[in-house]
């Protein structure tokens, strides 16, 4: 006789870490709607407006956008299993965990994988990658923002060269999309994927993919089958396109969750959305700044949603977060692999990147800092993150 | 400028096709409460939990027994990848449309597929396997409750021979679980998949998964890595195992969802739970029989939550599941691959196995069919259905 498990109370958390951010209020609602058929006319056409306001958020006209019915790990998966065929070449970026999980999956996809790697939190410029592409690799795949080091990699300068070389274009926006600008069909990228829980304010559970049409290309003249069924574009085709042919049952209340994100994200307004996201960083950086927390990743390349900093000197790493935790319901980010114990990654993301937040964060920080050998005048980082709020219109 | 998706307002539906099956309230409250960190010690919890029931609901004390972030399909791929490296033998059985789709995964993942078929609507018996078996493959996978026919498969008697022969035992539980007995330490089996959205009154989108210590073995074997990093279960038993190492971002709302769904299975009893399946199955059946509707299933083997019968003569199929969509919010599910058109399988699954379904769909039924030229005494299909009713105690 198997005892009952607790009933479900989750506590109440601000979560600030790289992802899961929090989720919007109007999301949960969205979640919690009765369940229809997978073949339900009205399913269908909630698809239909998922697609074109994925095509909008992605800033694509490719027919090929859709959500894979996993987390954006799931997301990566796709795009490099339906493009890579056994002994294909591929070149992956490594400059922190989601490069390095890119080339173990490539790899198992039969690739022969070059590595081209920047220490973590820097970023790869053109000249990086030309040895590289010299090979003719078939697919070049990046990550547009590191999640373990807060790096923003610019790829529009390095698409050319990327087609240049012939090559397919492949990026990783999970914490990118919503967050900052992506551009798939100004920069020509081939192959994107995201995921739901980041800069969406959507709990975690789908991947947004986009492919051009010259990724389908490839796909579709593939000469063996791609060798994950669940995964398969060819077959997913048939179910986000025109036909709707049944593959496998779509998880009706996450795309529910995501319609009316993304929804929320094109009331806002894309620019909008961008605008806000870097206000809040700017308040948090100029706090964190006013009492000396400086950032882990390269300047000039730091993203707005997620700020990677070191733990200062003397503080003790998990003694702040299991407090920030435990007395303010505040989840932040420790640091993965190279700066486990080294490094915080703050999230601002989606519904989560709000100037309360910024303010709550940086005062429950100072609290728990004063309590440490950690010196600084009180206060001064709420005071520098509402000069930098204070200097924009009260609209904005 | 992409112009806003209308606001999200799914029409009510009683679901009554082959799943998604209605979603239990409380599973849906579950749904929308607020998202907490993977990592967060509560959702370990969550998760622990979540492991225990499902252990209970399996019947087996394995270790290994979890939810995959995606659907049905996805459990099916994680538990063949991860028992099959290439050029491995594997013995699948297909009467229907899930063991095609089993053994095009196995052949994905590079293994040697030896199909042995029986017609739709059929079942297995050991002598039926033997001469497959004769050739000592690594695994033999079998569907419990063929979704595509509604015909229930016998396990207990064909698992001596699977494992006489040598072999693992991969089960398909996706429309069985909850709805009928699986017992996984009884029978043996090595490898279970299922899906939320069909007994457990929850919404697609996760895949519980068991796997006994023999399979465990093959898989910390293995000579390669598993084909898919996302649903590799040597990583995966590290996040869901005592370590708790971060390996994707579990989806924390639908782990909410199926956690409680857990919970109702449970507080009802297992006994219970599919004593009430089989009582509304024969409240239907014998419903159906009043009117003359026959099953398409062979006799003996029906599964209570999924009941395929044939399209009465000189009824017009699509009009029929169109007026009880339209007419009255009811879905019931067409005929797949050789049944198109001629079966209509009508699911009494989770929550939605209950009397006040049986009898609207009954009553409906009679009205539709009675604008058709199919003739019957007007009434005797509820008259029947309350007979079975009125037979048991009304505490039942």
């Amino acid at each position: 006789m198997t005892s009952l498990a607790p009933e479900l109370h989750p506590p109440v958390r601000v979560l600030m870490g790289p992802g899961p951010s929090d989720t919007h209020p109007r999301v949960l609602e969205a979640l919690a709607k009765g369940t229809v058929g997978h073949l339900d006319p009205y399913y269908l056409e909630v698809m239909n407006g998922l697609q074109e306001m994925l095509r909008g958020l992605y800033r694509t006209a490719n027919p090929m956008t859709m959500a894979i019915s996993g987390t954006g790990s799931a997301g990566m998966e796709t795009v490099v299993v339906n493009l890579i065929e056994p002994c294909d070449s591929m070149v992956v970026c490594v400059n922190g965990v989601f490069g390095a999980r890119m080339a173990d999956v490539a790899e198992r996809a039969g690739a022969n994988v070059i590595k081209v790697e920047r220490p973590w939190g820097e970023v790869f410029t053109p000249d990086d990658l030309k040895q590289a592409l010299a090979s003719h690799p078939k697919v070049l795949g990046i990550v547009m923002a590191e999640t373990s080091t807060g790096a923003w990699q610019p790829i529009e300068e390095i698409s050319k060269s990327v087609h240049d070389a012939g090559a397919l274009l492949l990026v990783d926006a999970v914490t990118a999309l919503g967050g900052v600008p992506v551009e798939v069909d100004a920069w020509q990228i081939d192959a994107i994927y995201s995921g739901t829980q980041k800069c969406l304010s959507c709990p975690p559970g789908l991947s947004p993919v986009s492919l051009s049409p010259r990724a389908m290309d490839v796909i579709m003249g593939r000469k063996r089958k791609v060798q994950s069924w669940y995964l398969d574009v060819s077959m997913l085709a048939n179910y986000w396109g025109q036909n709707r042919v049944y593959h496998h049952t779509g998880p009706i209340n996450m795309t529910y969750a995501l319609y009316e994100a993304l929804r929320l994200v094109h009331a806002e307004g894309l620019e909008n959305c961008w605008a806000r996201h870097l206000l809040n960083h700017r308040a948090l950086r100029a706090g964190l700044a006013a009492i000396g927390i400086r950032y882990s990743t390269q300047d000039g390349c730091i993203l707005p949603q997620l700020n990677a900093v070191f733990v200062p000197e003397g503080v003790d790493d998990e003694a702040v977060r299991s407090a920030l935790l435990n007395r303010f319901g505040i989840e932040i980010g420790a640091g993965l692999g190279a700066y486990k114990g080294k490094v915080w990654r703050i999230g601002l993301m989606g519904y989560g990147s709000r100037p309360a937040n910024v303010l709550l964060f940086l005062s429950a920080l100072e609290q728990l800092l004063g309590e440490q050998a950690f010196r600084f005048a009180r206060g001064a980082s709420v005071a520098a993150a509402n000069e930098v709020y204070s200097a924009v219109p009260a609209s904005a």
